[in-house]
């Protein structure tokens, strides 16, 4: 599993439990919620205790596992019912990035292929391949993050948004491994971290994340990018994806389309960093990409500050497009897909 | 002075002070801040008691008039020179709005005409002149209202960002101003709030405003705005500004750039509502606006809640230049400018 800084893991697999880094706490507490179930799993996708397109993938993979310890001992037909029933609950937990449903389609494939196994046979092949889901995301991170790497100058500023780091991942992250790739090479990269609000996972997650790392980073409200792009503080901008449609078009956290207009604008290179995981060649394009919406509560305060006046009526889309033709070029396991298109994608796919 | 929806104003004058509605705690307490001198004024802009380029002009005119007051009794040579020093302290207090320098040489303009008075005639003329500047800003905004008013559909979605509203004038607005005149001309306005980061003045004030006067406005965060064009949900951007410079570039608040390279590429017009009090012939262009930049403490936390990493590095730049270029029309008491550029808003000022 992922190891960052020092000894921190986005998640961990502990005593027969999926613990995750609680990261609605961080960076003001490190905990980590444990999850026996897959109700526990899909809750914590639900609530955000996880995040992140990767992450989530390899939290719901566990969450099958799960599953199928906890009804080892019931008869075929209940226990096949129940491992269904587990999927689908995990499937329902987050609509946006398609990792999870991904991640759940691996594990049917395994599934089928141990049909006519014991039931503590089919539990273990199942957590194999949620651990290999696992392994695989951190070794593709760092493949992701050598052909990112290539695309910096040895002294580069770099603009990022949300989190797609080792803490949306198993380990390394997406656009965060670049940066850290990069900077593992001796490459001089300072991070400007949009605060990415509402859920400020920029402020709370990759700034910390980075310190960790001991990689300059600069934190920014998010409305202060286009005065930093103006000002020619920015070199390059790099985001991760919770899902690629056939097309190009990408789907991430709210406020990314403002951005790579912003970058558009500036002659700033845009990169996507994110494994074929995220690539939905079954999506035509990013109108047809569902758009959660999340509760006003993220917009109008925070813990226990209330700000917005009480009673507004609030809309709190968490995701938005950035169409393709905006998309400088998508980093993906595979390498370098410049100028993505609907023919490329099906390449890399294929 | 200003009154909207039931009886508050931005300031008012009370027994011999200024008193200023607190914005730094609305919407969740309704207090007045009391003002005695010059330093009170200059300490509640400079902290934000009182914000919005036309206020912060008033407020800083009654800055003045405290100040020749509090000093009528000492003789003549002191009387001017402390004069001078309180209006240098006020103009000292904030940096990119121009409306406080604007005031304040209207001040010194009355001052001048007043040399060979006596301190008493000189401290009542100097506050007449505030209350003329007052007055005079509310009439002016409702003007402004009534030719932006003319510029929207009978059923218009307008997005605005930061608060150019009651709060940030004498009364009834200048961003604000131009909805509320349509509305009161039965226009079916529904306005999307930006939250305005890191201040929030959208959630906390603007939002707030619109609800007193039974204003539809929904809340969203500043990320949002893009994907809202997108949905084809605005039509029509309407912001204020702190500073209009001689070829119409516009300082406003921190996203306003990135809301009007959104605005452009939906083709939605951007338009600018400001006063001519806060257009500066004298600024050749937006380069040579300074750019105030703020506390960290806006960035990496509200109130007593911190969810930034501790330590971490912020910059936090409040304004931002959008270029004339962007600028659909400039609506001023004038009238409305079309495409403003240097020529087009000389012959207005002269």
């Amino acid at each position: 599993m992922s190891r960052f800084g020092t000894n921190f893991s986005t998640l961990r697999w502990r005593n027969g439990a999926l613990e995750l880094l609680d990261q609605r706490v961080l960076p003001m507490r490190v905990e980590y919620a444990r999850c026996a179930s897959a109700d526990d799993v899909a809750g914590a996708i639900q609530s955000m205790v996880v995040r992140g397109a990767p992450a989530i993938g390899c939290a719901a993979a566990y969450g099958v596992a799960l599953a199928s310890l906890r009804i080892a001992g019931e008869p075929p037909a209940a226990f096949f019912e129940q491992l269904d029933a587990a999927i689908e609950r995990l499937a329902a937990s987050r609509p946006t990035a398609v990792n999870l449903a991904w991640a759940l389609q691996r594990m049917r494939a395994r599934l089928n292929t141990l049909r006519s196994a014991t039931h503590a046979e089919i539990a273990q092949g199942l957590l194999d391949e949620a651990h290999a889901i696992t392994a695989e995301d951190i070794r593709v991170n760092r493949v992701i993050g050598a052909h990112g790497a290539a695309l910096l100058a040895r002294e580069a500023s770099v603009l990022t948004h949300c989190n797609a780091g080792a803490l949306a991942t198993a380990g390394h992250g997406t656009a965060l491994g670049v940066i850290r790739s990069a900077f593992e090479q001796g490459k001089r990269i300072a991070v400007y971290a949009n605060e990415t609000r509402p859920f400020l996972q920029g402020a709370r997650l990759t700034a910390w994340e980075l310190q960790r790392d001991g990689i300059p980073v600069t934190l920014i409200a998010d409305n202060a990018a286009g005065l930093i792009m103006r000002r020619g503080n920015i070199d390059a901008v790099i985001v991760g994806a919770d899902r690629v449609a056939a097309n190009g078009d990408v789907a991430n956290k709210i406020g990314t389309y403002g951005v790579a207009v912003l970058a558009r604008r500036h002659g700033i290179p845009f990169y996507v960093a994110a494994p074929l995981s995220t690539l939905d060649v079954a999506t035509a394009s990013g109108e047809d990409i569902p758009i959660e919406e999340r509760s006003p509560d993220e917009v109008t305060g925070y813990g226990a500050e209330q700000w917005a006046a009480p009673g507004v009526a609030v809309s709190n889309p968490v995701f938005d497009i950035t169409p393709a033709e905006l998309v400088t070029a998508l980093i993906c396991e595979r390498g370098v897909v410049h100028a993505p298109n609907r023919a490329a994608l099906a390449k890399l796919k294929g």
